[in-house]
């Protein structure tokens, strides 16, 4: 039953997870929030609940979707190939979905200048949390230049559910890092998560998670 | 408590509602899903699990976010303008993002002659499901003129956890409701939904909607 090493995790549990850690994300008063699809959104959504002040907007969500691909370096069939892959930690992110930018423009909404509060469920190899602020700091600075504002300081902020505590294979942003603008609601040793949105049979996910206190 | 009139929904019913919903929607094929953001966000991710078959990739989601205003008419200062906005349904539904183009075609993946599954969280008066639908037509259509594609069949699907049964004040296509691409998990009568990603006590929330048989 709920061994095998694996943390289960209830819907009410992320649920509350995101509703604590939305009293630290409020201090770093984000402007717009980017969900990592799929496992971004449940999370983002439940924040936004959170995160909204009393007369104000919801804070808008725009949504990515980014999966990793760690296979192919041994698969690969042109060695060169393989050992350019390797140099890029092995692994790939590929890109299914980036942000909207006519749409945003329409609404004289940018990135240049705002705290952009990105949300992912878990942190791992950090691989994809790396991609998305690597290519979302160059979006900004081509925004930025092109307006001629390259002056305005941009900051991110990543959010997740879990940390793994385990040797990472990128590393985020040092200043993001030092000045606390990096949180994870949990931070967990390196095992398997099992996450409610992946249970074939709730009712016992969730006796599972209730019998491990991730209720 | 768990009265005046409104349902309450746990995230575990939501969880069941998209298990149970999968079967159907299966047979529409899907080849990729469009969620509504925000609300569409989560029964799009729970949906994902129970759509992927064994040994295929998982469909991919793209994200689009819509809201819906419906104040204006009274706070239009021009009178001309509250007339034509009158005439547009007394609503107005705002782009917060759009479908990502530019990442599509760079996977080979575009709209024409694919099977697409549209998911929301509730079809209220049906103008965001009337909006997401037309518009997608609109792009589908430019880009099957544009590639010479135009004899090929683009069909959605929409999704939805509950429809409200009430008047709508816009349509979905005629074809889509009589070849049966619209399914809502539930049909509810004209009162409040209350989900769980806004309750503030999600375990008064749990406990209201077991209540009530929604678990």
């Amino acid at each position: 039953m709920a061994g095998d090493g694996k943390i289960f995790i209830s819907y009410n549990h992320v649920h509350k997870l995101c509703q604590r850690s939305a009293e630290v994300i409020k201090k770093f008063n984000p402007d717009l929030m980017v969900a990592i699809g799929g496992g971004g959104f449940i999370p983002a959504r439940i924040l936004r609940t959170f995160l909204k002040e009393p007369g104000a907007k919801n804070i808008p969500i725009q949504a990515i979707g980014l999966s990793l691909y760690e296979e192919y370096v041994s698969n690969a069939t042109d060695p060169a190939e393989g050992v350019a892959k390797a140099e890029e930690l092995g692994v790939e992110v590929v890109r299914t979905q980036w942000l909207d930018f006519n749409t945003l423009e329409s609404h004289a909404l940018n990135l240049i200048g705002k705290n952009i509060l990105v949300v992912d469920e878990v942190d791992d190899t950090r691989t994809t949390l790396h991609y998305a602020i690597s290519e979302l700091q160059k979006d900004v600075k081509i925004q930025a230049e092109r307006l001629g504002r390259g002056n305005e300081e941009t900051k991110f902020f990543v959010f997740v559910l879990h940390n793994k505590d385990k040797p990472k294979r990128a590393q985020l942003p040092e200043d993001m890092m030092n000045e606390g603008r990096y949180y994870a609601a949990e931070t967990v040793s390196d095992v398997w998560i099992a996450y409610p949105w992946e249970a074939t049979d709730i009712d016992l996910q969730t006796e599972y998670a209730f019998k491990q206190g991730n209720i």
